[in-house]
């Protein structure tokens, strides 16, 4: 049976990936209530930290996703949920996925980001307009 | 530059994948020596919240992940790792990903997993025998 194991914070981890192409779109968290209504609408809804709100994705932006499949790990404190990303992109800077810069490694001291896959897929100005 | 921003418990989630099929094999947390070491080795170490231990992926199973690639997400509280899994498998339930159980959707009331991809890559009581 699904018993999620929550934190502290009564989160467990969500990770997104794009169900056509497998592409790592976001990672983010979900309440006992997201997690809820992401089963029962078979649409992702997740909880957001900084905002301290439930947040139905997409609904600033447009950008649903529709949840294609939703797994969950051995322990039960990570969701994975495969999506069909609504629009141009998940990340709310404009890119398609939140991951567009490489940490190199083999390096020690302070570590220079390289961007990859950076190109703006979405003007988030013009999208998040209030 | 890399800012890894680390929640109370001075952790970032780490996502990894198989840096050939794409496949999510396992979320777990990073602190900051665990981060350091990876990057500057180019394996994979955690640190664990059950036992509140760094630890390098395949210390007690062999079961290690060589880094191919690293990136890090829009706001920084996640890392993503793309990795060659040394061995038959990432989870310690014997499976090659921990993701092996789908979580029915459009639904109410208590859910009932079912298995997928969930044969197992190996005898974790034979790996992890101390």
């Amino acid at each position: 049976m699904l018993a999620p194991k929550f934190d502290a914070n009564g989160l467990v981890t969500c990770i997104a990936t794009d169900a056509a192409s497998g592409e790592l779109l976001m990672v983010a968290h979900m309440n006992a209530e997201a997690l809820k209504r992401t089963i029962e609408s078979g649409e992702a809804w997740y909880y957001s930290r900084s905002r301290q709100a439930l947040w139905k994705k997409g609904e600033s932006s447009g950008h649903a996703q529709r949840v294609v499949e939703m797994r969950v790990d051995c322990d039960q404190d990570a969701v994975w949920i495969k999506v069909e990303q609504q629009g141009a992109g998940a990340c709310h800077t404009g890119r398609r996925s939140c991951f567009y810069r490489v940490v190199p490694l083999k390096q020690t001291g302070a570590v220079a980001l390289e961007f990859r896959d950076a190109d703006k897929a979405f003007d988030p100005a013009a999208v998040y307009k209030k």
